[in-house]
């Protein structure tokens, strides 16, 4: 319970949250649903790719010794052997002095070592007649060239995109060995809380954090579980933390903006393992708790959505990111800022910004707002040691 | 059939594509799958947000002109008025001279117009000593301050972020209206084609293409729907085509890397609609067609799979955006070119390009391999009237 009224930097609330975080696990998956899951192993060819030479034009197979010093003027004559239908094997090898026809990707036979292209070719009866020569290997590919059996094709870790289900369904894997997505658990705590479709009473408010962290959850590539809404006692948020653990790998609790609920639910997660942080020194966000329950990361949201969502950016996606196998493909772009942001020194602040034509805008406003919040792109960090950014500094803003 | 053979710059393809682009559709989803969807009409607050005035901070309820002149020497003294439970409503308004405890985001009594942090105070008995004046409106937010009844909150068009999932659900939004998902079909032509759980035969390959149009669909937000392998004749290719004009709002036709099995496809598509464009003048990417089939978009794609790759992100994504009514997001990083590209006038080339500190390394290399499909990051396009690119300009790379 060192740790327990401990304000730690971001930077040492991310390594303790990395600290506690499960290692993924391997499942197989078909591949129709591999997109954008993260490749528990290096994918290999198990055979050579592609299997067979085969051309990349439409042309003639040729030997490439028979087209040396032809020209427009002296073309290089060739007995015209036939042609490759696409899927089939050539019925003999190639003689010397002879082409076939092979529309692209067709099968070479064997004695041919280039292509040459229909272009670059007269037909004449049973004559081929070929006006520029070719280099052996010339618009053509070996078999084995893409990728000779056993080379690594996508290595562990790669989040896979549409380009590489392409690249895994050429080398034949209908089913592909990937990480599982880490089931999160989702509590929201709070009595003035009631759910979305509910109309609130005087003093109370819908729970946004719960399907705002289920989206985030998902889009980080995890699979949300929520368990609603919790009021703000002992027994209630205990039972609830026991569910979660039951069924999660790791839980986001939401909610508790008052000193009195954030005590409560730090000691909830105390009872049930260890509370590590307790207030990380950052604005807005710095109600913050990271925690251990029955052997399962825990972090404590605040309550207000625009502050939770700063808490599922910077500290919920490396979690999320390093239990789900992928590095969080983060987005960020540097832009100029357009208005000066004053800081307070000592600790980081992260000002909400919209970009317009190019340029950070500081939304600024009460922090309680949800109105600046819809309206920014994204993020800028204030370091600690700074009292403020300059309009004109390049700074680097973290896309929502 | 005039454009039937004509080769069009990518400009004018886009244009033609996007004036063929059926309108998206709107449909009702449950606020949690509505993550990535995009809005189909202003979301707009159908009462003031937050419905009462509220603190931000754990303190005291005041009325702001007792706090005058107050300061740690000479602090305000006012009388505890009891407190406020989170979610329920004050007892009575506040009267002059008073001050009620509030954790944060409780309701502020009638009466009380700011609220000074508990950190400024200090607690006597019945008494509360404060130390620091507020003015009117701090630290509290007024109810409609956040969005007043009626106010948009989110604009059509929106791409639902988890960030605008927590704002929905705080406006009471738990069925949200978007755009129907557009319907994809994705058919594979060619005789040397096979599923990617068969074992090719000499001169067969596997059908990379279907899967990975399929996926990056799915990416796009539209949902894939697989026709399967059809052999190269005008009766199967036939039917599959119209399969999937009953089906589907778009059909993305892959194969036919042969000029004979172009010409075919453009043909069948002919029959049952119009072919608008068969050529884009651009390398990789030249083979392809635009076509309406049944009155539906079709895009014929090239057969390797690196260049329907190149024609998915430059062709079938502003379409599948349009369909979806949102704008794709693209992401492009501009970087410094690490090494010349040489470049023919006349076409725009794209060049693939993997990314490694921060510098652009073009991936060369014959144009039918997969393995620098597989190693590159991205896309260079080099304009049409450029005869290259040289080491050390600022490029733009379009992400894969």
């Amino acid at each position: 319970m060192s740790l327990f009224l401990r304000v730690v930097t971001l930077e040492e609330a991310v390594r303790v949250i990395l600290g506690i975080a499960p290692h993924p696990v391997e499942e197989e998956v078909p591949l129709e649903k591999a997109l954008h899951r993260v490749l528990a192993r290096d994918v290999n060819a198990a055979e050579n790719i592609p299997g067979f030479a085969r051309t990349t034009v439409d042309g003639y197979g040729v030997q490439a010794v028979d087209t040396v010093g032809s020209g427009e003027a002296v073309p290089a004559i060739l007995r015209l052997a036939g042609e490759v239908s696409m899927g089939t094997e050539p019925g003999r090898p190639l003689e010397r002095g002879e082409g076939i026809y092979l529309p692209t990707g067709a099968m070479l036979p064997s004695g041919a070592d280039a292509a040459v292209m229909i272009e670059h070719t007269e037909r004449i009866g049973d004559e081929i007649l070929v006006k520029r020569p070719v280099a052996p290997g010339e618009n053509i590919i070996f078999a084995g060239e893409d990728f000779p059996k056993g080379a690594v094709i996508l290595p562990k870790g790669t989040h896979l995109s549409p380009r590489d289900i392409g690249i895994l369904a050429a080398a034949g894997y209908d089913r592909i060995g990937v990480y599982r997505k880490p089931i999160v658990g989702i509590i929201s705590t709070g009595n003035e809380l009631v759910p979305v479709n509910a109309t609130p009473g005087p003093g109370e408010v819908r729970d946004a954090n719960g399907p705002m962290c289920a989206a985030f959850v998902e889009e980080a590539g995890c699979s949300p579980r929520p368990y609603g809404i919790v009021r703000d006692d002992r027994g209630a948020l205990g039972g609830a933390l026991d569910r979660a653990i039951g069924d999660c790998d790791a839980i986001l609790l939401s909610g508790g903006s008052s000193k009195d609920l954030r005590d409560l639910a730090a000691s909830v997660i105390a009872e049930k393992g260890e509370v590590f942080v307790h207030g990380i020194g950052i604005a807005p966000g710095k109600p913050t708790i990271i925690g251990q329950a029955g052997g399962r990361p825990v972090i404590g949201l605040p309550g207000h959505p625009a502050s939770a969502y700063v808490i599922l950016h910077t500290l919920a996606g490396p979690l999320l990111s390093a239990m789900s196998g992928a590095p969080r493909p983060e987005r960020r772009v540097s832009v100029v800022l357009a208005e000066n942001i004053p800081s307070q020194k000592g600790r980081v602040e992260f000002v909400r910004v919209r970009i317009e034509s190019g340029r950070a805008i500081p939304c600024f406003g009460k922090s309680g707002l949800l109105n600046t919040f819809a309206e920014s792109d994204g993020l800028i960090q204030v370091p600690a040691e700074s009292e403020g950014l300059e309009a004109g500094e390049t700074v680097e803003v973290i896309l929502w």
